[in-house]
């Protein structure tokens, strides 16, 4: 038999203890050993939970109990974690957990400790969808050319929403957090931090490269409006907060933000609460995987995974997959040097050489116009829609901020990368 | 240094030699050793081939090699397959195969004999999508209670083609040979049997069941005309060809066959030469696998994952993924008690009172008609297109058995299950 101690029996937590229970023939018969959940660990010990572990509130009671075999991390946040996670892999116990945050700052510390010692962390990325697996294990022939992973499914269903039945983003946020799709505080979902600590792990399995959060881009869906969704409509676009990383010579960039994507491409057909990531390996070419991204059981899933694959093979793969150093000499890009197509959205007034204004500072920083469309607005104003050719970053930057003072723009404008 | 010996060195083959050499960096980085295939075997040595391993014409210039640890086992085939994978495993050398059709057989005789000795085929089922290590690690914690797969290019492709494109079955399977997407026999494929020896690989490993070829309903895609791809497009379907394994309380359905899916599903956008296996697992819910089924380089892919796996890891997973029996009591359903919906082309007379014989041998079969459309055929007949309620399979056929006695019909009916 092998003991489970878990560290955080909330949603997730209690689903995990449920499914060991619900489906011990199967889980038995794939592990080859019995496993049971036999302590929990948890902040409030008077709140009522239906799950049949020794409940208590140290986490000692676990780390210190040389019978838990296994340790499984589901408490949320970054230093308290990692000190219990240390704890446990120093004492030798395996580790599971869905803590995407722990390992979007401290994954090269905790492999360094685990060494031999299993440490595993599939919930972590895109929930129930077994990525880390397809990553880790099924791709490893490959240099991985491009990872483009539809991660948060809060945006998602907001943006499906928005593009599909003609909400605006203030409504359908608030539809949201009703729902339980976003929390109070929905910054860390619409802001594309969740789906940044994702990428971020993906990024290392992939590339060995050492990143944190606040080393990449990471822009949110919050300024997204209805002019926005009915050009994405109107020249037959998706529109999705994607995490991308794409290497490019010796640089790999990473960055998550708002796009718009042909819709005839496989992830733009990801939509609601559901993810998909998109993998190009050099030789395989392009994977893909969908699924559910959140939820109790899908989360625990990834989670009793885990701890089957370490029960039947005693340890584990290393944990990002490599053995040695991938000493691939890959560096973070500058994203001021990336290129794109971008769509623009304009608040600029409806008069004469307005447009010439703006063409002229688009083309004096060697942007060319692909499509436009110019619709009315409020104030007898003028919004004016278009997508660039492939340009720089750092130009498109420039041109915005030149808009701004040219005093043509009446608002803030608007961009969104376009991901052809 | 890991020593590879390659049985089969043709399309696959070279890809293997080439890719271990291409991306040797990452791969070395990831296995934590140099893997260096040393021999290949093939028929015919005068063939030149753009490898740099020793070839030899003879099996056992690799089996008695103590020197090489895994044999990657690609020649085709089922017996002699058979007795090489056998000999390699007794010897105590990894094995890894693409061979689905060897597994189709003898799975289960090849897992005993096996035993604690590595033996993986993550390239058997469609091709470099990681859909064994998905089935087997990633959502082992669930009962499966389906798997639709999509797992025969050539005919995804000549399917794909006729719905866009309103190809004729005859053309786009001439075409299909000319671009090299089917064989000059093309029964194999177009006949559903490489896609039932797939089906039968995935549902060992989520259902331990034990069943070949010959134990389940297999129909391939020859019978599909522009009539049916019409009615597809007028009610809104996909038409794939699909391998499916879906649970019933104690049983469970293993079939191939032409079917209808509403456009909205995701396995429905599934287009050309690319392979999608939907799984719905009891907790997880629905995760979808995406990517090439076939080609040399994305083969290999899952080839070299495998080996790269084996070197990692020391020795594997079981190889259908549980260690104990699964027990699970399930066997497998007789399909003529299955239920679904169904669509029939019938080739009838264009007069008064046809129509009613039809509906009602139809109605005496307790099969209700949900929608139909008319349309003159050729010699002053017409075609009747019809979908039906759900009903029974073993009603189906005998109302088609009914219909071809009866005199109404005037050629052979056409029958296309619908999925949904």
């Amino acid at each position: 038999m092998l003991k489970v101690g878990i560290i955080g029996v909330g949603t997730v937590g209690s689903s995990v203890c449920q499914i060991l229970e619900d489906n011990k023939d199967i889980i038995t018969a794939r592990a080859g050993v019995e496993i049971t959940p036999v302590k929990g660990v948890v902040n409030n010990l008077s709140k009522k939970r239906d799950v049949s572990v020794t409940l208590s509130d140290n986490v000692d009671d676990i780390l210190d109990d040389d019978s838990i075999d296994i340790v499984v991390e589901l408490m949320g946040g970054v230093e308290r974690p990692y000190a219990v996670v240390k704890k446990a892999l120093e004492k030798g116990k395996a580790v599971v957990t869905a803590n995407k945050a722990l390992l979007a700052y401290h994954r090269y510390e905790l492999q360094d400790i685990a060494g031999d010692t299993a440490f595993e962390f599939e919930a972590a990325v895109a929930g129930g969808i077994p990525i880390v697996n397809a990553l880790r294990d099924g791709l490893s022939a490959n240099h991985i050319l491009s990872i483009k992973g539809i991660m948060n499914g809060t945006c998602n269903y907001m943006l499906t929403r928005m593009i599909n039945d003609g909400v605006e983003y203030d409504a359908i946020l608030k539809e949201s957090q009703e729902l339980g799709y976003a929390e109070a505080d929905p910054s860390f979902d619409v802001g594309g931090f969740d789906a940044a600590h994702k990428l971020l792990i993906l990024a290392s399995i992939a590339y060995g490269i050492d990143a944190k959060p606040e080393d990449i881009l990471i822009e949110g869906i919050q300024n997204i409006n209805s002019d926005d969704i009915a050009f994405a409509k109107e020249f037959d676009y998706s529109l999705k907060l994607l995490a991308i990383a794409k290497t490019n010579e010796d640089e790999v960039e990473l960055r998550v933000h708002p796009v718009l994507i042909p819709n005839g491409e496989m992830i733009s057909k990801v939509d609601g609460v559901m993810n998909g990531v998109s993998v190009i390996g050099d030789k395989v070419g392009e994977t893909m995987y969908y699924g559910p991204g959140a939820g109790g059981d899908a989360t625990a899933s990834a989670v009793i995974a885990n701890i089957i694959d370490i029960a039947r093979s005693g340890k584990s793969t290393p944990m990002l997959g490599f053995k040695q150093s991938l000493e691939s000499g890959l560096k973070l890009a500058n994203i001021d040097e990336m290129q794109t197509r971008y769509y623009l959205r304009l608040d600029v007034e409806d008069k004469s050489g307005v447009l010439a204004k703006v063409a002229t500072i688009l083309g004096d920083k060697n942007i060319s116009i692909k499509t436009m469309v110019q619709k009315p607005s409020k104030n007898n104003n003028a919004n004016l829609l278009l997508s660039t050719h492939t340009c720089k970053e750092l130009d498109i930057k420039n041109a915005i901020e030149e808009l701004k003072i040219s005093g043509v723009v009446k608002s803030q404008p608007a961009m969104i990368r376009i991901e052809e």
